[in-house]
């Protein structure tokens, strides 16, 4: 098995891409096609004992830019990184892409190059978000698609079941919801109102509404929404967790005392950190696309690299894609397929 | 000047109520009705020396529970302590009323009971957001509009701006963004693709789309949504920010160590704790009423019912609504008024 490596996209790179390729392929013996600039991967690789690793360089004379439209990134640079990576899987060479580049990119490229899995119409970005309890909540869509109708919801729903089940082994059989205002069936905007009868019309072990507060309790294993709300979620709450700690750290910094304090705190904190990291899940995985694609930070270190290549080997090895046209076989009904 | 308080609503009713309402007219020398149960607010009040002070009991047989519906709220209890206090402001005899109760009714019998202001279709919840700067930033609606038109967020455009520039006194010309997914023109949903041409046609100082990071940076005054995206980050923030301060709690408990470390930390945490306490800045106000409703958290301390007092009678001081409606009338271009 083989996963590409976008290792131009972050903003550690081609460093820290590497440094995670080879601590992957060291680790679990897969291999890894490090896409991007020859002279450049070479040069990093050399860094490192690889005798025996199966770690491939692909050469590829574009990078795409953090702040390129997709658009552009799709159509014009056919020569970067990102691109070939994503023909690598479309070509069959490679099971799945990881990058760290420009996310609205990667996930075009994912969606036009390597193409939807069959029998989906919209693919859709997946986070796990840390919660109260010891395993994650899904969200799903956090921004590959901004205007959704039900019948999209309900497919991320499945998508989402079947990464919390066969990928984070959440549950046997996820606790589903919806992203709503109240808890009430009823409560809601449109999209919700028109999806909420549906979802309970599939096989999916679907409990209700779920509130903003519901995504850190624990209490829902996938929680869905349309890509625009989640998006916006996902956003002020990797705000909010930087900020929190920053302003933490301003008010300790006023007195020697709370220095020491903090000083003392340090190892409690970085546990704290650890497992609040979303980095720590293995990026974002864009469900429903022919092969796997990893979407992973810009500020990716090797450790979160590394996590999104296992992540990558994870969908391969747990056959995600036939796993998901299963449950969508057998957990809707006929009336939603297709 | 009197406020009309619900003594009635909230975890901590009456005691926390009546405690604030006796902090507050002893600082401010402002005048309280305290509605709800005589027998109780007057066993209640005995406990402090109100000798000239403001604070008057009105009778309130009913109580509205925490969940129940606002249809019934507004409707079938006319006589709860929510109600009477929204009629002492449409009869004058209050200039705004103050309420930890249930949130959907305080809401409901504003609207139904006091009344939408002058010009305005639709009243929206304005929170105020801690942020990384010594100024909030204001999200304006978290939820008294589920489904919106652009024609309700110009308005909600134009409450904030009055509230950051009038209450919070954060800026004379507050920096006004819409929420959404992409800095650029053009990124978003079909509402906010919408309501962006429409902002710009205003003589708001409007700057452009705000992510959901900046609600947190302090880069915009004013962020405007509909009440469902507002409602979700608003509970997804509040519930993130005590599940983050749980989760260091729990790290530090699991050595001796750490333990020190937090206990020397206390006066800085607690510091902190008080920044990033949304109470603090008084509750959240229902704007385009033709009184003052302001809605604060079921756990209201009396500080925090002190401080929404406070806040309501800013809102009579700075004639906020005679703002609201000169602002409306100088910074909407007339296609976009009545």
């Amino acid at each position: 098995m083989y996963i590409a490596l976008d290792a131009m996209g972050g903003d550690y790179a081609p460093q820290s891409n590497v440094e995670g390729a080879v601590l992957f392929a060291r680790e679990f013996n897969i291999g890894v096609y490090l896409v991007g600039n020859k002279d450049l991967l070479e040069k990093e690789l050399k860094k490192y004992d690889t005798k025996d690793l199966p770690v491939e360089i692909v050469h590829a004379e574009e990078v795409i830019d953090m702040d390129e439209p997709p658009s552009i990134a799709v159509r014009k640079k056919r020569k970067s990184s990102m691109h070939i990576a994503a023909k690598l899987v479309r070509e069959g060479k490679a099971s799945g892409f990881v990058s760290a580049g420009n996310t609205g990119a990667a996930m075009a490229i994912s969606k036009f190059v390597v193409g939807a899995a069959e029998g989906i119409e919209r693919p859709g970005i997946a986070v796990a978000f840390p919660t109260k309890k010891e395993k994650p909540t899904v969200l799903i869509d956090v921004g590959a698609n901004v205007d959704c109708r039900p019948r999209h919801l309900i497919y991320f729903a499945v998508m989402g079941h079947t990464y919390a089940k066969e990928i984070l082994r959440v549950s046997d059989n996820p606790k589903v919801g919806i992203l709503s205002i109240g808890e009430e069936e009823g409560k809601g905007n449109d999209l919700v109102k028109d999806t909420y009868p549906l979802l309970k019309m599939t096989k999916l072990n679907f409990i209700g509404n779920a509130e903003g507060r519901d995504i850190f309790t624990g209490d829902f294993d996938v929680i869905v929404c349309d890509g625009f709300v989640g998006n916006i979620v996902l956003k002020t709450s990797e705000s909010l967790g930087s900020i929190i700690v920053e302003m933490i750290k301003n008010e300790v910094k006023k007195s020697l005392v709370s220095k020491i304090g903090a000083a003392l705190m340090i190892p409690a904190l970085k546990r704290f950190k650890r497992k609040a990291d979303f980095a720590e899940y293995g990026g974002a995985p864009l469900l429903g696309t022919k092969g796997t694609c990893i979407i992973t930070h810009g500020r990716a270190d090797s450790r979160a690299i590394k996590n999104a290549l296992k992540a990558a080997s994870d969908f391969e090895k747990t056959h995600f894609n036939d796993r998901l046209k299963e449950n969508i076989d057998n957990l809707l009904p006929e009336e939603l397929k297709g």
